[in-house]
């Protein structure tokens, strides 16, 4: 038997007692010992739960229980996590969890720990929910040099972005409804502006290039200036918008990671994800584009994913396992501006056309009507701000910019 | 430095060297240490190779050479890879293998000699080439009771089949053509009549129920009946072919498994997934589907899960990991005449619709011109057969049926 504490008792937590409690036989197949919860840490009082005597309020109850050997750390935010995680590690007890907020801000730090402490620190659910892709990315891909990782990490705006393009709802309406379905936070920002997909794209990044790249200063951009007249003309150009989570390492080692909406082509595996659907595509030099997709959310999938750290956990107690990442400055992070894109533009005048191409160089024109949208080469941001702007001097309004991928 | 051989230089065997000798900076990452190809094994002579002096014809070279400590077998066939594997592992050797057809027939033995010899015995290329899966359903996925599984697992088949549905082609001239394009084989019975696919709908099943299941006996129907009249019945409905190798575990217990066409709606992931592409559904309890999508055959992509099986094989020298399944006769699989599903007819005669409506009870009528197509409700395929003698017996005949699928 092997003794373990789950530390929050909210959406996921709830859901990892759950599946422990029920897939007792299945577990016990997998790992060969019965996995035994003995401590819940939560401050809230669950006096009707068939677990209710393993409840505590002191995380020193769970800290020094020399018995308890593994501790899914499922309460979200940076604050207690981070320092009860740290104790913990420090203790050489295995800590798995589903905090991407912590991962993408302290993983460098709590990897390091674990490995000076014989430890284990897992977090596939911080990414993907249910979707195995950490691991896959690790161990399955290891032979790859990942040429990009482009994903779209997000449930809730991609929800969203369905309801906007397959219904034609406005974007404030189809948040509404995301609220009350359950799939928006009542305080959405993380979502909509993309903070969470930034938090998700760190942690592959630094996955895959082997160092911290934090969440600070990464260009990220939200959904809350998507109008249905970019999704019609994204249409008209066989293309759907998706907020993607995207980095890639260029020829100059630098890596270009950002987040932000982009038109993605109606052919390309991204496309087709929709609805609360997360899709995560790895692009390696070995096997070309590999694509993970499923349920990025939700209690069971979430906590699917956290037990499956805890049965790792359980099978690794007096050793490291491989994941790793070194701690840095972000200084390989490639300033925004020098990203190369093509950009959707979208302007106010439709006689801007001449003037377009005058500034831009050529452009491909995707509708002209009371507007003009367009699609610009190749460029880096610098350059299309700045064309941007002589634009605007001359009286040209950019209504809308969206990069435009080539996934 | 860990020493390693490869059996066999085709298609695979020489993408393993490349990545090994390519790759050597990746993988001095992950693994800390140098791989070293001491050995290769292949009748024919490769006196251009860089690594000619590394060439064997003799498998001893390889088994009593004890600096040798993992082998990859990636030669192909049962005969003499099951020989050779058996005795590499008998000798504390670790084995990885693509070779689905000695996995399929020869897994449990295989998985049981290893663990008697500390030896491991890995092949995640043996499904779906470069696309992680097997790993991700035995690690990640380790907390779900898998209700079914489905994938398109031969890209040959898929291959023909997006050029029958994009392009009207008929069925030989898709095949010629893949056979052109080096996507098909000259002979390609394997491919076309499912037996392919079978292997490895086999091997997945094998995991996630951890008896093995023997592809001898398991229904596999191929796609060399499917008309482009079928195709078009198929669109009327939302749907397209594909061929699936499907596996779900019934309440009582059995093994619902089969390879077979199915009409698969529009809107399903597997439904978007073309040319030479796999795509494997999981449906877990707690994760509901999860997908996983790439190229599921190739060299590159394959030799690259052959590398990451020779990492993971590195990395545990001297333990066992937690590949398992055990030995059965195939007592579990419920026999095909019992799966229940909707299948799809079309029939020579379009006036037969009140007497296909009398003999399976409703129908819906997907077409009727000169033929009449329909879908049946859910029954047995005994029901399903017997109801087809009945109207054979009133003269009309059944041109196709394909089953119906509800992914």
């Amino acid at each position: 038997m092997i003794q373990v504490a789950i530390m929050g008792h909210g959406v996921v937590g709830s859901g990892v007692a759950n599946i422990i409690t029920t897939h007792k036989k299945k577990l016990f197949e997998s790992l060969g010992e019965e996995i035994y919860i003995k401590r819940i840490l939560d401050l809230r009082e669950f006096p009707d739960s068939p677990l209710a005597d393993r409840f505590t309020k002191d995380f020193n109850d769970i800290l020094n229980d020399a018995e308890i050997r593994v501790v899914a750390e499922v309460m979200g935010g940076i604050h207690p996590a981070y320092d009860f995680t740290k104790e913990l590690l420090k203790a050489g007890k295995s800590v798995v969890t589903s905090n991407k907020e912590l991962v993408a801000a302290k993983g460098a730090e709590l990897i390091e720990i674990a490995k000076n402490n014989n430890a284990n620190f897992f977090f596939e659910a911080s990414v993907g929910g249910g979707i195995p892709i950490l691991r896959p990315l690790v161990q399955c891909l290891v032979a790859n040099n990942v040429k990009e990782i482009a994903g779209i990490l997000n449930g809730t705006t991609n929800f969203i972005l369905s309801k906007m393009i397959d219904e034609g709802m406005e974007f404030d309406t189809a948040l509404k409804l995301a609220q009350d379905l359950g799939f928006a936070e009542r305080n959405p920002e993380a979502d909509v502006e993309g903070h969470d997909a930034c938090r998700k794209i760190c942690i592959l990044a630094s996955l895959a290039y082997g160092k911290h790249i934090y969440p600070d200063n990464i260009h990220t951009e939200g959904i809350t200036k998507i109008s249905l007249r970019d999704v019609a003309y994204a249409s008209e150009y066989k293309s759907v918008i998706k907020l993607i989570g995207d980095v890639k390492k260029l020829d100059n080692g630098k890596i270009d990671i950002y987040v932000a909406p982009m038109l993605i082509g109606e052919k390309s595996q991204l496309a087709n994800i929709s609805d609360e659907f997360n899709g995560i595509m790895v692009r390696g030099d070995c096997t070309d584009d590999v694509l993970f997709y499923g349920k990025g959310a939700g209690s069971l999938p979430t906590a699917s994913a956290v037990v499956a750290d805890i049965i790792d956990s359980c099978m690794h107690l007096n050793e490291r396992k491989y994941i790793f990442w070194a701690d840095s400055n972000n200084e390989s992070v490639l300033p925004y501006n020098e990203s190369r894109t093509r950009m959707y533009l979208r302007l106010d005048s439709p006689e801007a056309e001449d003037m377009v191409n005058e500034i831009f160089g050529n452009v491909y024109v995707i509708a002209k009507d009371e507007e003009l949208a367009v699609a610009t080469d190749l460029m880096t941001v610098a350059d299309i701000e700045s064309n941007i702007q002589k634009l605007e001097r001359k009286g040209v309004k950019v209504l809308s910019k969206i990069r435009i991928s080539d996934l």
